[in-house]
């Protein structure tokens, strides 16, 4: 993540790879504060183990595009609505646009939880078991909705 | 893609996993005029061997969204900008916003050629010879960068 | 509606409708979380003696346009503003802008009131009765606005 | 429709009533160039045999939702991009932010075929016969898409 | 206005007539659920005496324009950021983008005050009395500005 | 206007003007090029006979805004789609958000014919001759829309 | 700044600038309410000794682009956020859109503290001590980021 | 610049320093295919011997705001509205939106030619000669202004 401020939202990566038991580190890279640490991480990202990248970052969000500029991994970037940013607009904007030839693959606005479980799909896209955890946990989403149904159909009668 | 007239943006994406030597299908399956041909594609896609599924569609885009809510595999959407569209605003907006639970990567506007990548880059995630074609790829990029430099530096001159 | 925290927009339709006593029912069937369900109840709207149906969703809201994609039923559909949307832009753009051949009838961001109203009004197109109420119901909100011009009339005085 | 340049959409609306046998009537209203014609219009809808409204018109378009408050029959609105408009936003918004009370269906910018189909399935809702021609009507919508697989599965083999 | 619940924006038209001496008539007509009360009072605004008119109105704001539609006098529109509005552009853009034709001279979001300061020009563009008062007012402006200076120039010091 | 470049949009307001017998003048005045000329224009307007400002700019647009903050006559901005304007955005808002105390009477984007007629009206509020005019080109408006049903109406018949 | 209320703001460059030992001056001119003022204050600023000007304000912002049509010193715009902006859009727009021949050069929305960093950068750019500060001041902020990645990675551990 | 396609805006900065007789050189440095040289770069532009850097970009503009982390000189970013750009948004707001601590100074979308005339200005912000000649650009404008008057006052007479 781009700054400490993110971890409310980019915690939820961190909880949700920890409950589809995909291993993964997380730290602060500023692309703006600490360039040369996100060149020096985007760099050797592969070679240490890492098999996708999670990069979350508000307003002017430089960090998943530079990333991805740097590394051949797949980088998953996360628009984050700052305090004085433009309604979000300018982290998805900053994320999603990237020119043709190094994408970043950008989820919703404050979108933490599912950029952990892309990065899990990415990873089980070989890996079968993270694959049955996966659509395990599509099924238990299905339940929770199954769930709410007595509430719902039951207003106002 | 949702609809023929999707072709010229999608058959970059076509192109460059050709390109990366990435086996492909592509198809028509339109979210809003065959939506039993959607579900089925989309509950059969693991089984039938793909590893990822790219889905480009435009306006209120719901293709993306909808095979990410059938498939464990990761899906990447691409807004289009097609005729009649508002900007391109309604196609970027209803496939990047999903919400927590099912994630849909999402590329640039039009960004076809991107979503190419980026799904060679899924599968280079655990294909170490698909990932070198890719880091190749990155350095024809930059080839091209310095040999426009000549014509740039000489403005004016 | 799409998920339990529409509740308190939607049942501002139910409420409506019991008001202006069309008999509905009231359910919670997610897109992207209960896909088979929504294509199970879209399926069977129309035999199960639905004249109208109303899907109400926030975000990337798909939830009515892929109703409409099944029923040949009209539709309608209320933009919800749930949280980390972008302003309620995605779930506006995401309902409103449906290719040709499937229309969706979008109601105003959040207005599961008015949602109520028009489908009492599709009914009462041929049902005299109902017509006859939506009259009766029209006249009340031109009494309670003449009700209103004491206290602006006499401000300052 | 609030002007003649609206006739390229607002015909589309026409063609696709023809085709689903729906009898209708077509001409120009103007909200602010014929408010009394509007308001005449609007009083005696429901008595001169319309069973819905279907109004289009461009920039600040007031027609859909002035005729909404006059008559009990459900208004489809059609937002229509004219010249000078702000991208569609204008009308847009002007059709579909109706307050609590007053609903107009708004269909997508420039959606005038939509708007017809959606008038036919609101006259379908007690009309059997024309509930079915939109079945079929649907039926040759998924046909031409699997007509165009051809095309699109044998790009670049 | 366009309902009580602008009264906290449109009092501040009343109260800056009130200090520039200019009379007024404030009340409660609503475009949607008092339509032929509109078209009353617009029809008959110049011949009461009314020299301009203000009218301000939120969401999908009709008021501004189709009271323009109906009399000759200049007529001020003032959008106004009601709950469920999207930000206000819906009222901006409502009131704003009038065809040719039908201009509304549109203040800034809840401009009630500026509503107020340009009917007095208006009246003031004929009445030199009035135009002295605004000439006034706008030194009185200065002056406020002027005394906030010690409080900022000595910050920090 | 605040450049040559405007003339194609501020030549209605002159044409509709004329059309209405109310003497104008026009000229070149650039905020931001010639802001001196501005300031001396504006504090003499209303000595010089004038009685309401028409003003017209594009991008950041200050030429109406600043014009109003020296006379105390009313100034009508329009807003003008210049070239590397973003989608107008730019000047409508830089001539509407006028701070309480300063307003500005904006019209439509490129609406140099609307600024036309509310001048007119202005001019109109204690000229019963203009008002009369303007009543008759109300009345003109409406002719066109009713000369125009012919050809809507028969359309497909 | 154009208002007192854009102190907070405002007041975060003068801290900057403080910090960096850049000496500066601050005041309230409003461009809109002391036109006059503005206009003396923009003639004489390279008289007196300023090397560049930061202007902050908020709704239609012309105190910026005004101060830099007089002067030929450099110009900062800060766009602020005021309360009945349009989510800080026309302070934005009113700002960054100068047209060509009369640059502002515009910092993010409410960013007070950056424009004293860039006013620093522009004196920076001749006094190699002010320089010499500005790189202390980025290596602190690198260090400030380094100091938070124990609490982040020790998240969930 | 990021990219050869962006030298019709860029070498209008090129064209306005010449004129302006400020040295500078000109090349392309694109942050997402040679992120390398953009690190070296602007490492090493002060001691190089620049004094500001000018940086223009479209889409996902990464460029201006990673050479400002890097430097410690002032950085102008030019927006640039690229193919497939959603209407510039995404380049204005990539450059814009800086956080706190690393500002860049903006210019409006396609502003090659201010981005110029402000380097020049913040060269001339110490250099009396160059300061000088900005003063004479100034005037011209103000000529070419002055010389438009004819056509314009002539209209329609």
């Amino acid at each position: 993540m781009g700054s400490k401020s993110d971890l409310p939202i980019m915690s939820q990566t961190a909880d949700v790879l920890k409950e589809l038991e995909v291993p993964y580190e997380m730290t602060v890279i500023s692309a703006h504060r600490t360039p040369e640490r996100m060149m020096e991480f985007a760099k050797n990202a592969a070679n240490n183990g890492f098999g996708v990248v999670v990069a979350g970052a508000g307003g002017a969000a430089h960090l998943p595009g530079m990333t991805a500029s740097v590394t051949s991994l797949p980088v998953i970037g996360v628009p984050i609505k700052s305090s004085n940013s433009i309604d979000g607009w300018d982290s998805v904007l900053s994320i999603l646009q990237m020119p043709a030839g190094v994408p970043v693959a950008t989820v919703a606005l404050n979108g933490g939880r599912n950029a952990g479980i892309l990065a899990a799909q990415v990873i089980g896209a070989s890996d079968d078991e993270v694959l049955a955890r996966i659509s395990a946990f599509k099924k238990a989403l299905k339940t929770k909705v199954m769930n709410s149904l007595g509430e719902v159909e039951s207003y106002g009668k």
